[in-house]
């Protein structure tokens, strides 16, 4: 049996930023205009902090006009949907990312729902999730969210289409275990959802063609539970004590069964700021044309 | 092998019909308020007569304020607009409804987008279907498509705890298959979404615990396709040359298979405007209290 394809993330990421780089530059030829990404921060979390620097980063390296805004941990809530509506009416503020989690005295489906849809680049709005799940808008033209994005960009890599293909979602989180089902059905899958009350999971894992795991447990799903060729995207992204981080799936068991898979890192996790990066154009395009 | 439990859906909408009744009589001795139901007609397709006079009918026989606004299949977007606009701002409306399908001229996707989400009893509203796919809300708070609600209604008839059941829906459509799909995983099923492009159907529905059929095609789903002992819930509702109505499932076959089945007619069919009713109350409470 040969070794399955891996399926290489930072190279996929890195060549859909030289992609997203290139039409800006040739946006800002013609308009002057570039699309702008502001990020918002509530609190010094180590975590968040190194997320929204790598946000920053990345959206300049592309050419996006990049604001993050700082707010300290006690900020109320009224001040941060101030914050908000400020970015909302502002028609140079192209997408609008509130930094997750937010401190607990703050109300998040509140704050979510105070972003304008049309700006909500990290396509958490219940507006963004209710067309995605009403299946009659081709995803290309709404802002889903980025993990997700990621996890098709990343199958399609491997796949010429996923037609009739049966895929098997472990994990029905909002962010990513339900949105990356409903791209998964978009795409004409079978699609089974998957989860913690689940009989026999790893029976049901082995129908899969497609399996996507977004579970948030290292090395959860074993390489047997892999139907042999099968295409598995890890989203997992868990710290061990060693300070590494592992997939949730068994990497080195999957890696004998599957077709082709994702590593952790260099994954589904570099996908997920790019695709940010990708909603930004999006959501420039629609609202200014371009 | 004994025969299947006989779904009774008109006896069960009944009842339902009558809990509405009961606790709307409780609410008017109380304030004197009953919920208002607002169905908005364009144009004479006969079909859609005859539902809005019997949802009409029902609606008065619970004890609500109903009304019928009929327009001239000419109605512009504008006009149609205007009445809902209307519609939204008066206080003693609490359900409205635009009976579909509308005239060609229309743009239906503005016109849901319209209706004020907390009085949307068909569940349609991209906001509402956002909610339910976040899975984050209990449904029970939420405005559903009332056929999904009708037929989630049956299977609790028969099925005491849904949890870990494996449920395969037939069908993906915004009205049916998918609002299903996501009420079956919010009561802890392993789903699995089946649609026109997916191979081995009769495999992947032996699988089922739970059978949802909406396909829109006669007696499709055949009785070698039912895992003995499985509850089977047929929502298709189609006109056989001879007049007579036909579900999407094989009912003589699946009948000797299955553990519970629903009838057509008698099955899903009288659910869905008792679930309007349900709706129209749960947004009366909802809005006004009570
Ligand atoms: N690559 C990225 O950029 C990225 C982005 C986001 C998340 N992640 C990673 O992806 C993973 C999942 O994230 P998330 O936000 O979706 O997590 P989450 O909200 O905790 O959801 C985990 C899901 O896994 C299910 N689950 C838990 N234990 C299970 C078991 N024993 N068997 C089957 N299912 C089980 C849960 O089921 P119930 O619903 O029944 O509880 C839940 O639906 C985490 O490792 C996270 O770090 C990576
Ligand atoms: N009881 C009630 O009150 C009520 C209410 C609404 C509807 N209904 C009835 O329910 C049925 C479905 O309604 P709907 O609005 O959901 O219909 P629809 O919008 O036409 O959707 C039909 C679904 O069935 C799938 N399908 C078609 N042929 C198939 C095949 N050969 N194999 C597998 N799947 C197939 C389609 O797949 P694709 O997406 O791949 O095309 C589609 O997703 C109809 O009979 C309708 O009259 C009843």
């Amino acid at each position: 049996m040969p070794q399955a394809t891996l399926i290489d993330g930072k190279a996929i990421a890195a060549a859909l930023r030289a992609q997203i780089a290139t039409e800006i530059a040739g946006i800002k030829a013609v308009s002057g205009l570039v699309p702008g990404l502001h990020v918002v921060l509530v609190g010094d979390d180590p975590a968040s902090r190194v997320y929204v620097a790598s946000k920053e980063k990345l959206a300049v390296e592309v050419g996006m006009n990049s604001v993050a805004h700082r707010l300290p941990a006690d900020t109320s809530q009224e001040t941060l949907l101030a914050t908000l509506a400020g970015l909302n009416a502002d028609d140079a503020v192209d997408g609008i990312l509130v930094q997750l989690p937010l401190p607990r005295h703050l109300d998040t489906a509140a704050v979510i729902d105070a972003i304008d849809p049309a700006k909500d680049v990290d396509g958490l709005h219940p507006l963004n999730a209710g067309r995605l799940a009403g299946g009659k808008v081709d995803p290309e033209h709404l802002l889903v969210p980025c993990t997700p994005l990621g996890s098709m960009l990343l199958l399609r890599s491997v796949l010429p289409s996923l037609s009739g293909l049966e895929a098997v979602v472990i994990g029905r989180s909002e962010l990513v275990g339900r949105p990356v089902a409903q791209l998964l059905l978009q795409a004409d899958c079978t699609v089974t959802i998957a989860h913690s009350r689940t009989k026999d999971l790893p029976d049901v894992v082995r129908r899969a063609d497609i399996v996507v795991a977004a579970v948030g447990r290292p090395h959860f799903v074993k390489g047997d539970w892999i139907k042999p060729g099968a295409t598995v995207i890890d989203v997992g992204i868990n710290r061990m004590p060693d300070g590494k981080l592992a997939g949730d799936v068994d990497f080195a068991e999957a890696v004998e069964a599957a077709g082709a898979i994702t590593p952790v890192p260099g994954g589904v996790g570099p996908m997920t700021i790019a695709c940010l990066l990708r909603n930004t154009l999006t959501a420039f395009k629609a609202r200014r044309g371009g």
